[in-house]
């Protein structure tokens, strides 16, 4: 199978000129199929904050009324989306920036209120990989803002981590898929002050443990679901870095198996 | 040649729930192929005064700074685009929102300051019809926010109508296109209070005798020259109207003689 490569970068690299210019650079030379998710949490907060919009968190997952579904649309779709869009354009790659909505590429439902009422957010029901891989056929290269819709009108904010599982799942039928998760550290770290603690290949029994031992940071749980589920479905491999880490393939590597 | 439909929505009709749904309504019952296009303008001007951006604005035309082209960015490419874009996969309409920075669709180069400085505002250098065409041929209908890039990184605003027109005749080497400018108006109006006094056929020599007379509106004199510019270059129709009069093929025709 032709190889695909979807780079999730997070909010942290999308706030930083100069991180996310580093990390085009070393996008646009990656060889075969690519895909590139994008966050941009801290633009919409910030947004939010200038508008006079309240932000709750809970777990490091947002909770999106109508003024906030209005915020990630403008923020994600709009401002995020097509800077970096423009910013591959700008080095001779033809990017195309989409969300879930757009040739109905995520179709979603809205999270039932259980113990926390979400508001508009959207759990992917399923993704569309023929029109995807339409476009990767035509040598096009899909920048995806995490929204997604209901099918019925209805934009939606879906967790870009999630966002990048979900297509590296679907598209892993197709392709040898290499799903790499982009932040600002290194890699999960045993102790998050240093950054030389890298943890290089993480199983689910030595996850479970750092996570009994209080070792891995809340924030990060989600992410490293999300890449066990990714792996656990047929993706070839999940790693979590930085962008050095991202052109160097160094960072925390995700393993089905104990390390040896 | 293949009939393409490019119908162009004003701020008015954007801004109204109920005529946009009506005009989606007709949209996805057009056969054959078709692009919609859409300002946003009132929905931006409302963002900026919320975030306290001035917004100035010389002859309809937006002068566009950093702070503004932020907004823009958002407004245009972000919330209206998606919106209608969710519209239209709720009418199961294979929708995908645009800018002419997604796959390079149009380059433009930033007016140069001559007698009024526009700020972030560019002009058309080319459209890249191959690209609309592939998607034209997957049967994916677009929808294009009106922003340009300059290939270099940077995002221009662009009056929507020109984008319009822009497309209308690079396409018009490979289709035959009706261009349709929808705005809230049932057409070009005699008396500007009274909707029954539309000029059913405009002719290059009674627009200049009617703009001599003080008839046409300041507002619309662009968008009929983008129109008159449109038939001059291989358009093969083009009508300006209301969403009522989009549906019955009603309205302002744009004629290169004399009517009779």
């Amino acid at each position: 199978m032709d190889r695909l490569t979807i780079l999730k970068i997070g909010g942290n690299v999308v706030d930083n000129p100069q991180l996310l210019d580093r990390l085009l650079n070393d996008f646009v030379r990656i060889t075969g199929y690519k895909i590139l998710i994008h966050g941009g949490g801290k633009l919409a907060t910030a947004l939010a904050n200038r508008l006079g919009v309240k932000t709750q968190m809970v777990d490091g997952r947002r909770i999106t009324d109508e003024a906030m579904l209005e915020i990630v649309t403008m923020v994600y779709g709009g401002l995020v989306n097509k800077q970096i869009v423009a910013g591959l354009q700008a080095r001779n790659c033809n990017a195309l920036g989409l969300t879930g909505v757009d040739l109905s590429l995520m179709h979603a439902q809205k999270r039932l209120p259980e113990e926390i009422d979400y508001g508009l957010v959207g759990d992917i029901n399923s993704v569309n990989t023929r029109e995807l891989r339409m476009l990767l056929g035509e040598s096009v290269v899909p920048v995806v803002a995490p929204l997604t819709h209901n099918g019925q009108g209805q934009i939606l904010n879906t967790n870009a981590d999630t966002v990048a599982s979900q297509l590296a799942i679907d598209l892993a039928l197709h392709f040898s898929v290499l799903l790499f998760y982009c932040f600002e550290k290194p890699g999960v770290l045993l102790n998050a002050d240093d950054d030389s603690s890298i943890i290089t290949e993480l199983s689910p029994a030595k996850f479970e443990e750092l996570q009994q031992e209080g070792v891995i940071n809340s924030g990060m749980i989600p992410k490293i679901q999300n890449g066990f589920n990714a792996l656990n479905k047929g993706v070839n491999q999940v790693i979590i870095a930085n962008p050095e880490g991202f052109v160097k393939t160094r960072g925390t590597r995700l393993v089905q198996r104990k390390e040896n």
